[in-house]
């Protein structure tokens, strides 16, 4: 067991609620979730539209299970995020809105229970700019979460598309850590095998073409100080950058596109380190700087990463490199304030929420 | 200037011929190529559908300057292919043959030429099996070339698919080299920006799923022996293995699907180094063994590495490694025999491509 005095975060966690409130809206054939218990022990069946979308552990909402993996795995914070399939943007807005509402109140209550052990990021009705504001807002100043997950793709629409600047300029004010996953992945039509591929080989394109989005399409440009991280290390992000680098030098028309280098804009992002190789990781660090990459373990999934911190400490980094990997950087990205870090945990030491100091 | 007593060889360059013959088929609005002069001198516009599809230099088909620029860079061979356009398999399958047919005798000329610098690949008509392999055996039997370029997909379909194993199967018989390079990409719906994007921001994803796909679709194993080689340092693939493999470790209906972990498979391909960056290029070393990279620049086009050769001399590597990077990984994967090996560029000595010794 590792040591939990460097107080570790794990930035790339989910949450699945315990059980759904019915369907209470007006439309027909919604695919809304719903739980049934499933013949594993300390498991339940995700149900959507009549199929079982995903088998989930007790660990997807039980604390006190969560608790006991992190401090076996020397992980002293999980920030916790719905599992991205409740993103539910095919929905009317409203629909999602009411769905979110549920997801984000069940995720304060466990950050509530345990401040000092999670931070929680909601979701919201991101086909809907006023939704998505209105429900930021509420999720940060009511119940206290650090910000938002977001998917890569909003029903096919990169997320740097510029109709989701107003979006990202509200995150921007409120001070609210924005994390993206992919969703719904491009390229699918290019797998050739089971299902179960989508996944694992068309999610890092995935969120490698939504970071580069936010690049291409101006938004990290018009949000200078927005705090956006990317999951599964940013997928494709590192190759796509090399040659964009390359072409935005020797290209006038790509070149015309940005007045800060793409690199020096990918530097302004943060990404979790979940690629599953120590070589692979020196390679984001060197990519996006030691002070942009954070723990992500994708747990408590099958495919996560079993020893997250372990992943990082194998990395041979000096003692402040692996501080910043281990809690620095998420604490930046996060906004958690000097002050709160001065404050954070004493074993057992109760505290609200909303105390935290998210920025 | 770099010295060129070392066969250095560049696997990733294109050819646009001259001229096209007038389309003699029997369909109609068919998107056949023509050339027109270019106001710019020593280029000319590549027309399809009554457009300027590409503005090209005359380095496209010109030997001469082929050879004057690949003095300047220190490259003693050029591996030349057609410009990724022209492989038209949107084409009914006998007008692609009948562009295929122009395409391989103008790069067999060039090669016939120029034996001791340039080798040539052509390309077939991919969306018929039949005749792709009649295409395969003319290139290789008749036209001395060493083998044929694939797009990435075909209509859609990643090479990867088992439709395409007989392909593969005959390519492996006839020891021909195969050249994957990214045509018509996955995740074009997925950017933001001006058009230019697509070959900068999509291509290395479909070039990395392609790559997978191989992998999954099992037509790698099933073709052992099968010398293929990706353009782009094969793109996003390196991330996409570290997933895999830890799928294939973690997954039971991933490791199922292969005998062979997906690091050991994609050890067995070729990739060219064309990622614009020493780390990134180091990396694909780490990925796919020092076996396995090859120089690839692009030339003559617009995005391409202008100094190929002094991009591997700078990653720093002992003699033996730099020599496996500049010409021994690539007549590998060409089949260049120790015999043929011995024979080659006594310089001004000409010889017929046929006899340069493809295996």
């Amino acid at each position: 067991m590792l040591a939990c005095g460097c107080n570790a975060i794990d930035v790339h966690t989910h949450f699945v609620p315990e059980r759904f409130p019915p369907y209470l809206g007006l439309r027909k054939s919604v695919p809304w979730p719903s739980m049934t218990p499933a013949q594993q022990p300390c498991h339940a069946h995700v149900m959507i539209s009549g199929a079982v979308y995903r088998t989930v552990s007790q660990r997807c909402w039980d604390g006190e299970m969560r608790l006991a993996d992190m401090q076996r795995q020397g992980i002293s914070r999980q920030v916790v995020s719905p599992m991205p399939e409740l993103l539910a943007y095919w929905l009317e807005a409203e629909d999602t809105g009411a769905l979110a509402a549920h997801v984000n109140e069940s995720i304060a209550s466990l950050v509530h229970d345990k401040p000092e052990s999670f931070i929680g990021l909601g979701m919201i009705a991101l086909q809907s700019t006023k939704h998505a504001i209105a429900g930021l807002e509420h999720a940060v100043k009511t119940l206290g979460l650090a910000g938002v997950q977001i998917g890569s793709n909003v029903n096919g629409v990169p997320i740097g598309d510029p109709r989701f600047r107003p979006f990202f300029e509200a995150a921007t004010a409120l001070g609210a850590a924005v994390f993206v996953h992919p969703l719904r992945p491009a390229g699918t039509d290019r797998l050739v095998g089971p299902r179960s591929l989508e996944q694992v080989v068309a999610f890092p394109g995935e969120i490698g073409l939504a970071a580069a989005s936010m690049i291409t399409g101006g938004n990290l440009s018009c949000c200078p100080g927005l705090r956006i991280a990317f999951s599964h290390g940013g997928g494709s992000l590192p190759v796509l950058l090399s040659r964009l680098q390359h072409a935005w030098l020797q290209v006038p028309a790509v070149r015309d596109l940005l007045e800060r280098s793409p690199l020096e804009l990918a530097s302004t992002m943060w990404f979790d380190d979940l690629v599953y190789d120590s070589a692979t990781i020196r390679h984001l660090i060197h990519v996006y700087g030691i002070s942009q990459v954070m723990i992500g373990s994708d747990y408590p999934f099958t495919i996560m990463d079993h020893e997250p911190r372990a992943t990082v400490e194998a990395l041979s980094l000096d003692e402040s490199e692996v501080a910043a990997l281990i809690s620095g950087n998420a604490d930046r990205w996060l906004g958690v304030t000097a002050k709160a870090q001065k404050r954070m945990p004493a074993a057992g030491e109760a505290s609200s929420a909303a105390g935290l100091g998210y920025q």
